[in-house]
């Protein structure tokens, strides 16, 4: 039994087939590329207890690269929001994605995408970021034994900032949000040999991502809930987690309906919603984008038509949500749950509070909310 | 098969027994307070993805209780930290209390203390603490309904006090150190409706802390390692290691020598070191504490006499490391391993080659060392 089904790479948007075995990052049309498995054979996972379960259906071939690299992510816990859920006449479970490496979940991307870069003999890798993404793989990183080039805004938060550089990664300060620090990032790549890890562009970090999906369905016992609700800069986990369910639909893991999914933008930074409610297949570029959930200003994202797709496929909808009600939201969240949110995370349950107002989502309905990182990444952010 | 094998409390110090059903706080000799379970037809644990699992051996009796009340806290990965341990010529194996709820391990303490006072009717909780205890435990008292004063010192990292405020709690700032909260804590408890959930002071933190030891002999495949190092402050995480260590010998779940059991101090606070050095059963008052470890500044522990007995009862030893190489290791552990360690996590790297360099520790051993909480907790710390 192979520990990778791993069977080629295919581009989503022209169905060009790539060897996955060579290193790559876009397809020749421009599209981000998806990695494919071979699923006969899959079987459910009862491995270790990290992303690593659903090993057969990762892109890393050696299990040795796994356990150089791995630092114990995934497999965080489903906390039921109960009294939030109550008030709203729905179960709330929210999936707490700050209890992994790092503190976000851009760990999964990282520690996925650092062990198949390894093994295809990467010495070093470069991107842009928000903070959180750059501050895992740079970490990760200096776990594989590579270099790392991390270029992020100057506003980015301090501790993202910290981590990189403990990790001996180089840190890239730019005036201007994450497409400012992409153009730094482009640069460098022209003469140095350096991998670029930029969002989707190259195939891996979303398999990492993905995982999120799969163990939602299995926590829940191999099923899916009603909604996802999930929020969106990049959207590299949104189009993770409908892989996963397209695959475990496949699999015969889960039957019946995917849950509907839902991407969650700031009123300060929303391409995806407003692409959404124009019919369009992709998005504009967001002008002055601004938001206290620094995570998702993503003026806008490459993988912006998979996002779409993800959302029209599952009868799914996005939806953009004000600074004022997020950080409202973490302090409730907070006093009735115990649980500290980052804003991102904070977003999802202002969303679900407009969702459940409009009736879009249903009495009774079982909603899952992604807190994609540790509310104490972030000390200041309410004073 | 009961869900709880809880039977009585007993103080280790008299003897005395108790009704573990009432509330209770130390005994009347003025000793800490020791759970103790019906041993007998406990079972190897099966159950969920958390220190629940171990749910037969901690004091709470209704899985409602805990259903409530958790928020998915333990089972925290074991992570090899290959390139020092092999460095030093040892196995080398960290255990990331980063990972769960609060990040940092506290919230295991919270999580059973606060799910076992709710059950025994309690309201509202207050204590001292350096931080990060009083942000864990007011998070819980939350997500269970009660009440929280936390008193901590100024001097505290940011986000701890911000934790308390978020969850609603009441923070009382205190000029000085975590005895002079103590005093704070004292007064109110002399009018209020509150319970003293000072370290030690009730017999549940202990009992979740100690399923750190639990994880380590099941993550091992249910046998010791030869040495666990700890940062030590008020050391129940020691204690509770101890008494994990224990129970589990009694159980048949492992067998033959404990491990030794390393406490680690900062040179600029140790009494636990100095009465291990001088033969002495308690500490002695530790005048103007000062490190940049600020969890373990805890100048004379409650616990001090628990914590000598458990060094000595394992053939264990106590060390002081200094702050200068506390950050060195703090950054050196990240560039080679990817891991980002708290400074208390940081103090057992220190210890560990300390004790390698003088043949205490020997060649080819296998060591555990405790990252007591995130690195990301503490922005700032390294600047």
């Amino acid at each position: 039994m192979a520990f990778s089904h791993l069977s080629h790479v295919e581009c989503p948007r022209c169905g060009l087939t790539h060897d996955a075995d060579t290193l790559l990052n876009l397809c020749s049309c421009g599209s981000p590329l998806l990695a494919r498995y071979d699923l006969a054979g899959v079987e459910k996972p009862d491995g270790p207890n990290s992303l690593w379960r659903y090993h057969q259906v990762l892109p890393v071939r050696d299990p040795d690269t796994v356990a150089a690299v791995s630092m114990g992510e995934g497999m965080t816990p489903l906390v039921n929001l109960h009294r939030t859920g109550q008030s709203l006449g729905i179960t709330l479970l929210m999936k707490d994605e700050g209890l992994v490496p790092t503190g976000s979940f851009k760990a999964r991307g990282a520690a996925v995408g650092v062990a198949r870069a390894l093994e295809l003999g990467v010495r070093g890798i470069a991107m842009p970021t928000n903070g959180n993404a750059g501050a895992a793989w740079a970490l990760y990183a200096a776990r594989a034994g590579m270099r790392s080039v991390i270029a992020m805004p100057r506003d980015a938060p301090l501790i993202t900032r910290e981590e990189v550089e403990i990790s001996g990664g180089e840190l890239v300060l730019v005036d201007g949000v994450i497409s400012d620090a992409g153009k730094v990032i482009a640069e460098r790549l022209k003469t140095e040999d350096l991998f670029d890890a930029s969002t989707l562009k190259e195939p891996y970090r979303i398999e990492g991502k993905k995982t999120m999906g799969y163990e939602i369905a299995e926590q829940l016992g191999w099923r899916s809930p009603d909604v996802i609700v999930y929020p969106t800069g990049g959207g590299v986990g949104l189009i993770g987690i409908h892989k996963a369910l397209l695959e475990m639909r496949e699999l015969g893991w889960v039957t019946g309906e995917l849950p509907r999914l839902v991407a969650v933008q700031s009123s300060g930074c929303a391409p995806i919603v407003k692409a959404f409610e124009s019919g369009a297949e992709t998005a504009e570029f967001w002008e002055d984008a601004r938001t206290i959930a620094f995570g998702i200003t993503v003026p806008k994202p490459i993988g912006d038509f998979l996002i779409l797709d993800a959302l029209r496929e599952t009868g799914g909808t996005a939806v953009a949500v004000d600074d004022e009600q997020i950080l409202a939201d973490q302090a409730e969240t907070a006093r009735l749950e115990g649980v500290f949110l980052c804003p991102e995370g904070a977003a999802t349950i202002s969303a679900v509070r407009t969702l459940r107002k409009d009736g879009w989502i249903a009495d009774g309905e079982e909603v899952v909310v992604l807190n994609t990182g540790a509310g104490i990444k972030y000390p200041g952010i309410r004073l």
